[in-house]
């Protein structure tokens, strides 16, 4: 009995439950409320109710609360690429990576990723920051591409137009007016791609 | 003859003739022997034997040496897409677009680039601010595409479609093997690019 109140102390002391999902709350409000650059990672700490040093054991800074999911994202983004059959076309293992990157996108994340596009477009910093996680996505997916024999330059073509894709796809989810799936979206946004390149120029 | 003279005396203090050539130059030098971080705008003056107040007239920072020929670009990319005929498709528009940009990449100017890319490359600062300016270019694009009667998402696709074959484009052209001509290289890619997606996934 007092070996598992200790077990429940140390545990309590070494591991927060749902820290990080209270410290990226409290962050979001304060980004919102008085701007990312007038919040600091203390200010988050104290209204999430914890230790500034436990923030730091989730996050590398304030940052990295908007942007750790696209770590997750990417390595969505490749186990889908994996996933697609061995005889799959560049653009084929492409839309089989963003058909897993859709899964991270379910309806209940669109207010989040809203108020999280909101924050990013009022700050020059933080757009930066997403277009160089962007560009590593498509770095790291022309990888996989080649990893699958595809050769280049069709392998970072094939990611960079992924990426694109996405792109658009987040911009028109998040749209106000928006009620249709990131995937449904998505899908419609790589035939219009497939339906722009269609024409050859002269 | 007195008046001649003074006007002479008036040109040379208020504008060097070449000023921003020699203060391109010095600074390229500068930032591969010392680094980008290891060297200040005074130093880049003095290099070049001018003043920092002159530094400061032709550029707005030190960042921009290296950055102010992408307005430029963007300008003959806009024109590009301008000179296009009254019926071009999306991606029409976007490959005149592309072609005007060409004419800035002649082979003279390669290791120019070259030179300048391996600066970037070394600094992650200078890749944001890259990324960032191309970001801007396909926002640009696609407006221009808008305004060429092209309806979203098209537009934006069409653009950073675009911004994809020129990045590829520049990454062939300065690869040290390389001797195609800018313009046959993205000639080339687009090509690709138009092949690449043929295939309609599945």
């Amino acid at each position: 009995m007092a070996a598992a109140v200790i077990t429940r102390l140390v545990r309590m002391v070494r591991w927060e439950p749902g820290a990080s999902a209270r410290l990226r709350a409290a962050a979001m409000d304060l980004y919102v409320s008085r701007g990312f650059d007038g919040t600091t990672a203390a200010d988050i700490a104290q209204a999430a109710g914890l230790t500034e040093r436990t923030f730091f054991r989730h996050f590398a800074d304030k940052r990295e609360v908007l942007f750790d999911g696209q770590n997750l994202m990417q390595q969505a983004f490749l186990d889908g690429v994996a996933a697609a059959p061995r005889e799959a076309s560049a653009l084929e293992l492409v839309a089989s990576g963003l058909s897993a990157v859709a899964t991270f996108f379910p309806d209940e994340r669109r207010d989040y990723s809203r108020r999280r596009q909101t924050i990013i477009a009022e700050n020059p910093a933080l757009q930066e920051r997403e277009l160089l996680k962007l560009a590593v996505l498509a770095t790291a997916v022309a990888a996989a591409l080649r990893a699958r024999g595809i050769p280049e330059p069709t392998a970072t073509l094939a990611a960079q137009s992924g990426v694109t894709v996405f792109g658009v796809t987040f911009g028109v989810w998040i749209a106000e007016s928006s009620e249709r799936s990131f995937d449904d979206i998505q899908r419609d946004m790589l035939q219009e791609l497939v339906a722009m390149t269609a024409g050859v120029p002269s």
